[in-house]
């Protein structure tokens, strides 16, 4: 998998590496999507988008163009990842195809030139970090929240090239998109994968989208698996905020009740699906975005933001004041959707807080749950949403 | 009237020319509104609107922040927009506001600074030309397509300085937003103003949106005024398109059928009104857009959006492979929604085709209805509505 920012220089190696008129190892393996700037936002990345179109063209590659989605949302979506696969994508958060028990990873675009010419890379196998999150998880408490929680322990480097398997009551309750959360951001406390043990519950994700899915390669934990763990008891957890500039600095959200926020970004390929948008709405319960406020909502693709649409959340967001707009990365990475000038402060569902991220090196992201995000734009500062 | 992009310079002329403790002349005549580069797509975006902001909350100014919409929908919808008004604002297209019987104009940022300190400018008035419509149009045929056909038959300097009054039976008929479509676009002909006399069709208008509006200072062409006049019979007009790269090299749609397009983009202060959306949407009767195309629909402002979500039509759009985004410019002046690279051609309900203007300066821009617009998504190609 490569979008639309690495993509290009990957195309650009492969062709150094294999010749110009090379054929790519395997064009049924390869998929192209464009999410980070769409619709194109500069003639930079207008260019882009013309030599990947091109380039998948003429390769025969699926080529996913402006109007899907977000990668990791759409990769899984229409069926581009199965228990069993390995899955090098050119992003750091590949790592959220674990939640299939896929084992994924994010790789540089000049590694991606070589799959692309012969459908190898060379791995050490990773040791396994068990996560164990027991317990049932309070009323708007997320796996948002769990696994912000268990960046700040571990830490940002706590679990450098580990596979971080999640386990335990709590995880296996959640739903899919719940676990997506969780694996996605593996890579923040360092992991090489994030991974969820297939149940049926991803079972009955699979078949619904790949009704030909033969289960063949569903692959378990070895019973003498060896492996570290970690336990977290979630039935108390309270919501979690990373707060500026680290993802492993993580407290309460109760701690910086009374924060003020110049924007809430509700959307990412971390919290950006049906599910997180409900939740948001629901904690928003018809009330407008506080005043001074700006409201970014992005669904994380397509087949989202029409679920959400026809559940009537792209209006009641838009009537509260919200933007909504089509899928895409939106301000995540800087993109053009939303970003912060010196001074101004984000509550932010997406992965990453590092300084300047969203905009401006003087503005602050602080990372929370879809429902601690809505709490935060009705009442334009930092709060538990169980407590206004 | 000034926007995220004029506005800045206004502000720092302002306190140059009135000094740093000065105060507006008048706060409650001036409106800022953020369109031109919303959510903020740059950190320079981001700190021009905080500025905005910062100046717009000392001096008691009314601000429009970036969830409203395109300030020339937004100013006569928020009934800002009088028959008898006399604006001025720092942006090409202001002459849209003479649909309401106001005399606007559009100024530079530097003589918008004089006005937020004296409420005074000085100005020639201009003599009159009255571009009669005379008939009835034919189906799928628009205001667009009027205005195109008289800027093609002018020229663009042919009408420079002229306040210019649109008439006949084709206008009287006409709503306020088709009316809209005609006055935009009179700056196109060099024109100072475009005009519509006041009439039942006006003051409905107003009512709706001013409810305590007295009607006092109504003002009508006087009987014995003197100006040049030139008349279009429009019973027979085909579907307008402007080419490459003149607002004036005007030709009928189906003299280009079969012009392949890469982007589609329904929106724009010229065409983005809900009646513009709802005749795309009547065009494509629900087929897909053509593969190979991006389409991009933005509706003018908050209002237009949330009418053309509840009648269906942002459902229709999506389902369709578009991309519809929160309300903004877009595309139209090279903002950050949809830029064309090099020999990609775009097809656009908005004002100005000159080169560059919406991505490379090796892309065309075609100019059009919302119906042919419309007709080139689900085909791909440059055609007349009505022959697909």
């Amino acid at each position: 998998m490569v979008h639309d920012i690495t993509g290009p220089l990957a195309v650009k190696g492969f062709y150094e590496i294999a010749g110009e008129d090379a054929h790519v190892w395997d064009p049924e393996k390869i998929v192209i999507l464009f999410d980070h700037q769409v619709p194109a936002d500069s003639l930079a990345a207008a260019e882009n988008h013309i030599m990947l179109r091109s380039f998948a063209a003429s390769q025969g590659i699926l080529n996913y163009d402006v109007f899907e989605g977000v990668c990791h949302q759409v990769m899984p979506e229409k069926g581009h990842v199965l228990p069993g696969d390995l899955i090098v994508g050119s992003d750091s958060h590949t790592c959220a195809y674990g939640a299939l028990g896929a084992f994924s990873t994010g790789i540089g675009s000049t590694d991606m030139a070589s799959v692309f010419a012969t459908g190898k890379l060379w791995f050490m196998v990773p040791e396994t970090l068990r996560l164990r999150a027991e317990g049932t998880l309070p009323r708007l408490v997320t796996s948002k929240d769990v696994i912000l929680r268990m960046i700040g322990d571990i830490g940002a480097d706590g679990a450098t090239y580990q596979a971080c398997e999640f386990a335990g009551s709590a995880v296996s309750r959640m739903s899919v998109p719940e676990r997506m959360t969780m694996t996605n951001m593996a890579i923040e406390m360092g992991g090489k994968a994030g991974l969820v043990d297939p149940d049926e519950t991803t079972l009955g994700y699979i078949r619904e989208r790949v009704p030909d899915f033969d289960g063949e390669r569903v692959l378990h934990g070895d019973e003498d698996a060896s492996f570290t763990e970690r336990g977290w008891e979630v039935s108390d957890l309270p919501p979690q905020v990373a707060v500026p500039h680290n993802v492993d600095h993580v407290v309460p959200a109760g701690d910086l009740a009374g924060t003020k926020i110049d924007q809430v970004f509700l959307g990412s390929c971390t919290n950006g699906r049906f599910e997180d948008l409900a939740l948001a709405a629901e904690v928003m319960r018809g009330e407008p975005v506080a005043r001074g406020v700006r409201m970014v909502v992005i669904p994380a693709s397509r087949t989202e933001y029409m679920k959400a649409l026809r559940a009537g959340l792209v209006e009641k967001f838009m009537e509260a004041g919200a933007i909504v707009e089509s899928p895409c990365c939106g301000p995540c990475m800087g993109g053009s959707f939303g970003l912060l000038g010196d001074g101004e402060a984000s509550l932010s569902t997406s992965n990453r807080n590092f300084q300047g991220r969203q905009g401006s090196p003087k503005a602050r992201v602080y990372l929370c749950s879809p429902a601690t995000a809505a709490a935060g734009a009705i009442t334009g500062e930092i709060n538990d949403p169980r407590e206004i």
